[in-house]
């Protein structure tokens, strides 16, 4: 089969791959329906995070049972499902307490599993996917496929934002300010307004990226970053600073953003993949109160109530995707994200 | 009038100082029935951390009102009070959410004002304390002597060993570690109890601490430091780790003991004050999903709730005071801490 294979920093190409095989018996093989480039691929991409070469690469996709090992219960061949960027064993503490991406044996889409066998990308025509059961989502069909794009960011990107939301405790009552306008800063937008926090100030200077975030329930926008951003913020909420701030980047900058942008006993929400081994000022929490709690989504968690609003229509998180690619123009799909004429990638074998 | 006066490390004395005054409108004069020494005390007086020299110390006393400014409403002569360490506004954006600790004019006892005038200490024999009203919580009359060490933990030990489960989110469906057993600790075992947390695991290697840690209802002691007390907690919790841990030391050490102890997706909280400039692995948070929030104690929120219980009987936090000493004998009361003859010195000027 064809798949991605990323082979050093601006460079992926497709190749020809091993056929996936269910190799363990609650190991399912799919069909992928579509796929795409993420946020984070970009660190290999761009070169900015050491990484094995060559390897398959993308960790986002929505497609088609083929096989079923013989201990899936749940999901047969035929079944769409939706498939967490982390997979989980579901029996684990972490696991038993809903933080799958915590999981003892966390395993990534894209990437090896425990016993270093290659799990396939979603960046390919088809995957063998681990702890099926615990794992994937199954979605009643018929599938609409204007729904497709919007199905597949509950693979990563929309929980993902969420995950941030939820871990600040974004509500009714807090006002929330978002670093990052990215697919997942996007998102992140999006699930705060589905929380029904009032007032949600998006930091974006990229007019695209401000629009969608408008689309999503942004209340205002700011452009500017650092003390001159934070002074921004202040002047939109009258003097005071925001009650909640969603870090969606993965840098020191960003982190240091979110901090300065929440009041006393405020709290960030922080989901960007931290790149350069980046730390959290211990003095700024201690003295100011803050809450800091988030990292990798636990995916699963949360695919079922947005799925609901997904299938519902009252959310669209497909708008991120703002172009489409074939697996054959892969460079070509990583080259917009990384130079910004797309917001998300959306990837179709 | 007399007061203890910090003049370098392993030095401190009682030295003659200016009589307090009102300065403001909205000051008291306190007359100190007692004071005492505080573990951060210690970072100075073993040159931990670098101050500026010599200067008023300590943080923490109960007292009655001698003299009040004009603007003072809610206390008058002769009442009876517990001074929080951190004198706050009561009217920024901060404390308008009860982070009184985050204010944005937070003056400390023993310390200076935002003028650069002393606010003096609680191992004197009386102190002008600004922000009286909104700071100050006073105790009806009479006064029960036996209540004394009690109450003058409300001033900090027990607020913050409390804010340090209040910021993990302790409660009756969380297994807790508490990492360290100095008074706050030792408070926060106190206060995790009170919350009803079901198992409490309490990091102990001296014998007088162990045990106050029982009495102060503490389920298990754990020795054992490093990856050794992880497997020592797990071997307590069948394989599992707790929910919660609380910092309470400010070492990197007692941090990576804090964030070993708890499972994915579990709760740091921490109040120690950082030793060092120490910093948070956001690595380790990212990828298992630790929430860490805490920092200085927002004292004044949390004294009426505890003050009932300390008034009703229920809690005895004042066991933490071991040794009591005359003012003139401040240097003994340090030493006795620094080689941890004493939990906590008690001072009486």
């Amino acid at each position: 089969m064809r798949a991605t294979i990323f082979y050093g920093p601006g460079d992926v190409r497709v190749a020809d791959r091993p056929e996936p095989t269910v190799l363990d018996p609650t190991d399912v093989v799919v069909e992928v329906t579509a796929g795409c480039v993420c946020g984070s691929d970009l660190w290999d991409y761009r070169g900015v995070r050491p990484t094995a070469k060559p390897r398959h690469i993308g960790h986002e996709l929505v497609g088609v049972v083929t096989d079923a090992g013989r201990e899936v219960k749940t999901l047969g061949i035929g079944d769409f499902v939706i498939a967490p960027f982390d997979l989980s064993c579901g029996h684990c503490q972490a696991c038993r307490h809903s933080f799958y991406s915590a999981c003892d044996q966390v395993t990534f889409v894209g990437g090896t599993d425990r016993q270093g066998r290659v799990v396939d990308g979603g960046q390919g025509e088809r995957a063998r996917l681990p702890f099926a059961d615990p794992s994937l989502v199954k979605v009643p069909g018929p599938i609409d496929p204007e729904l497709i794009p919007s199905l597949l960011t509950l693979s990563d990107v929309f929980p993902t934002g969420h995950h941030a939301a939820v871990s600040a405790g974004v509500g009714p009552d807090t006002t929330v300010v978002v670093v990052g306008d990215g697919a997942v800063g996007l998102c992140a937008v999006l699930a705060s307004a589905r929380l029904g926090a009032p007032r949600i100030i998006a930091m974006s200077r990229h007019a695209d990226r401000a629009a969608l975030a408008r689309e999503f329930g942004a209340t205002d926008i700011v452009a500017e970053r650092g003390a001159e951003g934070i002074a921004a913020v202040r002047d939109l909420l009258g003097g005071d600073l925001a009650d909640t701030a969603l870090e969606c980047v993965g840098t020191d900058l960003a982190m240091e953003q979110a901090l300065g942008s929440v009041r006393g006993g405020g709290r960030v929400g922080f989901v960007g993949v931290p790149a350069g081994g980046s730390q959290v000022p211990i003095g700024t929490l201690f003295s100011r109160n803050i809450t800091i709690g988030g990292g990798m989504a636990p995916a699963r968690r949360y695919i079922p109530e947005l799925l609901e609003d997904v299938l519902a229509g009252t959310v669209n998180p497909g708008m991120v995707f703002t172009q489409t690619f074939a697996l054959d123009d892969i460079a070509a799909a990583y080259e917009a994200m990384s130079n910004r004429s797309a917001i998300k990638s959306l990837v179709l074998p």
